[in-house]
């Protein structure tokens, strides 16, 4: 039983349709669908719709937003970044107060789901947990928000960081993180042994971020491939960002792609301004599952950022040179359907059946859209217009 | 006597200012300043104001803006990409109606002047320089613009061109533009003699677009400089894209901007996606002056492009990893000031007896509004508000 009904929209191949919801899902999308007695029709006026938008990297606990403007600290190195972003945080407002706002900014755009990264380590402990946890209690009905127990500060390192990583996914994280396994932790295999064994002992999926350049980044990948594969972990494994994978010639690029495709690893990708990053398309056509993420926004580790992932598929499809529209299309699935499935969210797409999650925005087609991101947006969940970013 | 007093404004380092304007030209800038009796006050409501952004880059004939969606059409080479374009421009609206489209859209971002290269060669002759101008003149209160005589075809292999260039620069272009002398004509010393040759006979400033890469490419500019150096025209020469300064090492860097700053020679970026570009900082310590330009708008080169030159000091930004402030405001002087300089127009920064044209936006400070450009505008030229893209 239909009970509201979109009418002149435009589909991402700017065909024109109407779409029919009932209980929170698509019932029919199609041309000149009639309303029927009693049903509510929302006239969208001849603007784009496009699936709600997915951000599947987020830093949800770091972020200044709201917050007045902080000034951009350098750092000679990892460590003494991390040393800052603690100076930093020290400063401003609890975090569940500033993962509000940038749930509340990201909703704004028309982002439907995420998965955060929250920093977890020995001193910090739970504290950054707690606190984006309670935000996402009060955003359930809003943002599906995902947590990843994120050893920002390494794992053997930091001695004590295995236990409060595996309390995290006890109390809810649901993704066990990791980073650099040897530039971080200097143990490669004593770094994944905790990730994987974690995974492994509390059925946690795993995203670890690997900004590990050449060859060395390229050894880490295979590591990964090859006990996701030994764990059955395929599907539930993610590497964020993979640099490596934007250094090696072809032949290295393809060996690796096969193994990531074979074992089930997605890989993650902000396409960073300033430096070599995964070649989508030649990983794509190895099989390999890529999806995208806004990364930092506005936080100790950079400026930039505003939450909205109809601008980071520019940005992606920018740094890419992607300029066809099948091209400008797939930068806009790393930010929607891709980044859905590589959270294990089936049925996020514009189809019959799948939750009735849209934005809806003044262009022509999808391809237009990514190439110049409007900043006005209708967003539309389950079938209801949201007319303000609140809870 | 001050006619038009704006209140509560932020100016770009954060602090608080009243702007007073007179005659079109601000007369103080400056905390708490009294409106005084019969002077208009406006109150700005604690929005950032920047100078008035200049596009020193861009092509006004080109632009699908205003049109259907034109799927980007692959091109094997150039020649074949000036070939795809010659058919789709033949079917869309005149290039007078399509360049007004571009300039209301730039006007609404607040940019207030540019550079517009418009195609002329032996076969489209002046048409597009004619309806350029026309567009020119239809928002000549609105927008200042200038106009390269651009020889996208090359000059030598395209015989009668040089004839064109020349006849470009008698009916309105000020400037004379070149494009790869060796990578399209074959010939670097022929090409420059026609373009430094006009340039020197009728008193015309020279944009050369220069795409060739690596040692080949750094030849040219050595070229260019010399040829400025010899004929005085230091301050009036550019060199558009100039890819080759971002392909080579420092010592072969340096002593070509030595070169170039030497002689007066401003190179323009527009920070490409997918390839290496001009290192801004390391040319500005040796004392190049750079300047930025959206280049393309939504054309047959590629479907990018909002128009926005805030959105472009982003990207140029975000691409040459500027974080701190210092580097943010760069590279919005980049989109403002210096490229106003380049462009030689004195007096278009926020300061008393520079004309009053500004853009307030809500950003705590210039920082800030670089890093997440905010799409809302209220657009002030010579102290008059904007309310429409009207000319």
């Amino acid at each position: 039983m239909m009970e509201r009904l979109f009418t002149n929209a435009l589909l991402p191949d700017g065909s024109p349709a109407d779409l029919a919801v009932s209980a929170g899902r698509f019932v029919a999308i199609g041309q000149s669908i009639a309303a029927g007695e009693g049903v509510e029709t929302v006239d969208l006026g001849g603007q784009l719709v496009l699936p709600g938008f997915v951000d599947g990297h987020i830093h949800l606990d770091k972020s200044f937003l709201g917050e007045p403007w902080q000034p951009h600290r350098p750092a000679a190195d990892l460590r003494e970044r991390l040393a800052v972003e603690k100076t930093l945080l020290a400063g401003v407002r609890p975090a569940a107060v500033r993962a509000e706002a940038l749930i509340a900014q990201a909703a704004r755009w028309g982002t439907m789901a995420m998965r955060s990264h929250v920093d977890v380590d020995a001193t910090t402990g739970l504290s950054h947990l707690h606190a984006v946890l309670e935000a996402r209690e009060k955003w359930r009905d809003r943002m599906d928000i995902e947590l990843v127990a994120f050893p920002q500060a390494g794992i053997l390192t930091c001695p004590g960081t295995a236990d409060v990583l595996d309390a995290a996914i006890r109390e809810g994280a649901e993704v066990i993180g990791g980073i650099d396994p040897h530039g971080m932790d200097g143990d490669s295999d004593g770094h994944l042994d905790v990730v994987f064994g974690i995974a492994d002992r509390r059925g946690a999926k795993i995203d670890i971020h690997l900004h590990e350049a050449g060859l060395p980044g390229i050894a880490q990948l295979h590591r990964i491939a090859a006990r996701t594969q030994a764990l059955g972990l395929g599907g539930r494994v993610a590497v964020s960002h993979a640099y490596a994978l934007g250094d090696v010639e072809p032949p290295v690029l393809d060996t690796v792609a096969r193994a990531l495709a074979g074992a089930g690893v997605a890989i993650m990708t902000n396409a960073p301004g300033d430096r070599a990053f995964p070649p989508i398309l030649r990983l794509r056509e190895q099989g390999v599952r890529i999806f995208a993420g806004n990364d930092n926004i506005r936080d100790a580790w950079w400026p930039y950022g505003n939450g909205d992932m109809l601008q980071r598929a520019m940005l992606i499809g920018y740094r890419s040179g992607f300029y066809s529209d099948r091209e400008l299309n797939l930068a806009l699935a790393l930010a929607t359907t891709e980044a859905a499935l590589a959270l294990g969210r089936e049925g996020r797409g514009l189809e019959v059946g799948a939750q009735a999650d849209f934005v809806a925005l003044p262009a022509p087609n999808a391809a237009a859209a990514v190439a110049a991101p409007p900043a006005e947006r209708m967003v539309v969940r389950r079938g209801v217009r949201l007319a303000a970013a609140t809870p």
